[in-house]
């Protein structure tokens, strides 16, 4: 099985290290490749960022489409960006690692909290809970108020960080697990969950084992519906190689 | 008072037959602009057609902002694709027609309906509803089942449907008024109406009414919290002239 | 235009500071008038005093009718009262400054908080949020505790209490606009908006707002349905004029 | 125990067969008497019907109040207008007639239908549904497009197209019970039950009986919060009699 | 009529104390008998002892079934464990403890707290809260931190912790009427009002109040739909006993 | 890694069938163990025989954790009985059919429809979907009126049933995939996707893959708040073997 993991920002190191977590974790005979945008961000912290990050998403399921032995994909950043987008143009299944992350949460635990990365991404996480359903199960989203790159750049500074405000949220909020808001936290999962005593739950694995999970069913995007690929259609200017997508017949 | 109607989509007719019908529904003094991007779809039926406006839509407000006259402006796509993104960048009010339309509906009718063009993008619209509350205001959406650039190439043909449509939400859905789901149906509204005897609330010219009245108050775009301009960063690629924006500093 | 704004209560003074400051912000070619019932009470401040002041809301709606050249109503008092009794009576628009606050707040925030006159008449705007759709979009409902004609009497003490508690609401609430859940502050919201540097929205001006796109547009209310001119019929004692109204006929 | 019937329409035939409904089934030692308001409407068949009536419930409870020997109110008609403003002026139980018969199905069934009178008031008892906390179990509200005071003066038709409607619901709705929504089909109630073979539900006797319970359990209205006795204050025209009410101090 | 409690809990000190209760507040001509589990938990803590619980609710009533002269019941335990299955196996009235508190609460106050045990049988009460539609009306869940069976062996301690968590509610949840989330509670009502000068609502007086208010009004637990009897089969086990039950052929 | 799947009714063969189907989309280095309980109902088609099975689920779990080398537990019966409370007794994750299959739904549809055996148990899943959060998702929930035995001594008749089903919900519903709402359809769910042409989740494997997911990250049922193990304390009679259970120290 092979699954590409799609990094909507263009920081590379944060490819290969959400790469590497998730290879660490994957099924025998899973082949985890990872990916990122050639036009994006460098960090993703605003409905801005998204916005921008959706098209590479979509492009590098194109990309991934054309290869051709592709299983399933994941968007590795906790927003989700282009989910939606992305599931249109395959019949492989994707998963966003917020979703992810939300589902696996609410498997372990009656309640959680997020603490995500800086507070004004918090009603991105927030619409993303109503979208899924999840709303009642969370019961706070909280921010280390770090930006998404300095986890890589002071690694021990967002750490401390990260536990303080994950251990405010297991001491206030009446929970049972901590969803951590931004796939750049991946690689300190295992040591926060030391830390804070509690299941600590981050979506890239989360995602690559939901994925796995659809593949090794055979359960696939559903083309029926909404979902369906996308009507073939001209695109300009700097879209143009997208126009008249050489996309299976409907469905 | 200068509103600016950003077209998602990159046909220009119905860029301009928008911007008409917005000017004549426009407040005296006001003037009413259109633009559309230069890169993107040429219609909107899909997440991944929205993914892909997204971009002009915020590429659009950035150059509004370097215009420099602008008051307001409206996102004339019925998916709102990229509001959230086109509120960050710019203290102006952004107004999507979707969200218009429904908050205009809830203003003359206790419940409605949406006449969309094609069921494949009801989902959307669900998901509007459930972000900005009004699920249960509205009763059901509709599909006239007509693509969207079919309402300029057959236009008989589409408001036959539409209309249609709009006799069978008025019959049995227990409604008082009828959205439009669809900018390019804005110039038929009245037509329509007069057809189906209810309220017909159509978007464009709803979201240029909200534009006047925040712009005419003085309420721009929160610019304390989730809205406030996004952090300066690096972007590559196709998107690198988008790096370290020349957005006024926070807040 | 002709906008009919209707103070619920009988607090003359008020009715001609509301008046006032919607005339400030009219559209050119907007008459403002202002009415209040010869009927009511004082102040608002309760479900009793709400009550009672429906009817006078009805008994102006209609008064308005028999003149004959009003465009659209406002309901002036931020419990909405009357509002949909209002609708029933005429085909223009009615809008409710509660409602008209908590749209245009959803459009230039994602979040915002209210900030009342005295707790007990939370609920009231507790039960108008679930109604409109909005509950999701308030983040809290906070009073300054102020009886609503100590807005008048006492204008400085007034003033700095509304300032502390919206400042409260900026620092704790994690809001990006703020609603005033009061007829009576309309005339201290740019001064308020000022202190707190947020965006600050009043109904009157909002309603008043709302009101002329909705007539612009010639967007009336729905006489299709549950707000049908209602069924004329004997009413009894101090009622006794209502009976047998001479309303169009159905619709 | 003395329970008082409130009909907040002016038609004293429905008055007394309500109240002799209800004394049928009150318990050993409840008296129930009834009134109904010196001014009001015939019949509620709208929300500016339920506006007027409002007033009507409040001026009947403060005449009880002065009676001095009055354990319970309840509120005789299904869109329970005025219940809130009722319940702040007194300590004692007050019980709306669609609220009663929405609890009382919840207990029998886990989803029930409503059949009501004009299908225009259905936004009222929806209205309700919402605010009560009800909405997921009521599948459907139907109406039987019957007047209110049809059912009086054509009781057999009106029997024939409630049991008409009540077979539909039972038929296609899923639900295991039956709410009748208007006062006037209370004492049709156990002929519908025995047609339609479904537990029926109707209003006045449900709120008598949790009237009932809540003054042999020295359960009053709470004085603490939003239902404290309303501020006194002045008030004009036709309510000058309202002003400075003799209330108990708060609370 | 004959009320029966059904204690799900094994300790018959806490059936006699609760049936007491119960018995001095019945109404004239109601006798109420109690009856608790040969097999199961002392008390009820968590979900697994509320899944032990619920079988010996259910027998319990097959056993009233048998005796043949039972009105109603009561399941009288926070949870309401079983009270779905009790409800099939009888056309009786089943009322829930906890949806009994609930239901009373919302008719004497518009918002509530509840005061539990222990903190973990919080979700619990959420879940109810959920399911029965009180969500919006019930602020906050509180615990005093005490193990069920210390209100009958530590009386004293049991009651202050009990009184000074509702008067934090009181104090700061913003509420008119406080729930005691526990029947072992039922003894303490009055005293607990008295210090804390709100309603507050118990469930075993509730209950049984619904119970006879149901059944006086003739209305019992639906036989169409969701509620009918159980389909007989074959049980094995220590459940043999329950095979091919004896029930009233459906419905 | 060993998953232990407990079939909560006691129809052997009916274990083993969906431990065969489980087996065969297990994971490399997964052994699927299969179990029953002792004492139990046949099969689960109502509330009654759920509360029964809860029992047997928990025993199940007990059990397990003396063999000690169970990595996760399946709860395969779409009620979800005792889920809860099985998640109490462990460390290891405990999977409910029902969940599983609504979040694996989500992932490759945006909305979905059940189909399931009798009609009587659609409200069982209507309350697992309020309470897992996935309400909006799922269109409609539909029985084929077959009892559960009935697909194991009737397979053909069964199947067709089904599939007209869900021919009717791909049809009607406006829907993407279609979950099997009974744990005895597992073996059939391949066939009923190619009758269909949707995806068609079935909860046996999609619990197995959400069980081996959370287990191969390390992620363990919360043993912090509400999931914690159960206080010890006495049971009596039948259940007297669950006294004092010797479950880890808390937490």
């Amino acid at each position: 099985m092979h699954v590409r993991i799609i990094n909507p920002n263009t920081t590379a190191s944060m490819t290969a290290a959400m790469r590497l977590v998730a290879q660490q974790k994957a099924a025998v005979g899973t082949i985890v490749s990872a990916s990122q945008p050639e036009s994006g961000a460098v960090s993703i912290e605003s409905h801005f960022d998204e916005a921008i990050s959706a098209v590479g998403v979509a492009e590098e399921v194109l990309k991934g489409e054309r290869e051709g032995d592709i299983d399933a994909y994941v968007v590795a950043c906790f927003g989700d960006p282009g989910l939606l987008a992305a599931r249109e143009l395959t019949r492989a299944p994707v998963i966003g690692i917020a979703e992810a992350a939300f589902h696996l949460a609410t498997l372990v635990s009656t309640r959680f909290s997020v603490v995500t990365t800086l507070s004004r991404t918090g009603i991105i996480a927030e619409h993303l809970l109503e979208q899924y359903g999840f709303r009642q199960h969370c019961r706070r989203i909280r921010a280390a108020e770090i930006p998404v790159l300095d986890i890589e750049h002071h690694p021990q500074t967002a750490f401390t960080r990260i536990v303080e405000e994950c251990c405010r949220a297991r001491d206030e909020d009446s929970i049972g697990a901590i969803v951590l808001g931004c796939g750049g936290m991946a690689n300190m999962t295992q040591e926060i969950s030391n830390e804070v005593g509690l299941p600590v739950i981050e979506g890239v694995t989360a995602a690559l084992k939901l994925a796995e999970s659809l593949a090794s069913l055979g359960l696939h995007t559903s083309k029926h519906g909404d979902l369906a690929y996308p009507r073939p259609k001209a695109f300009t200017g700097k879209f143009s190689g997208l126009s008249d997508l050489d996309l299976p017949i409907k469905p």
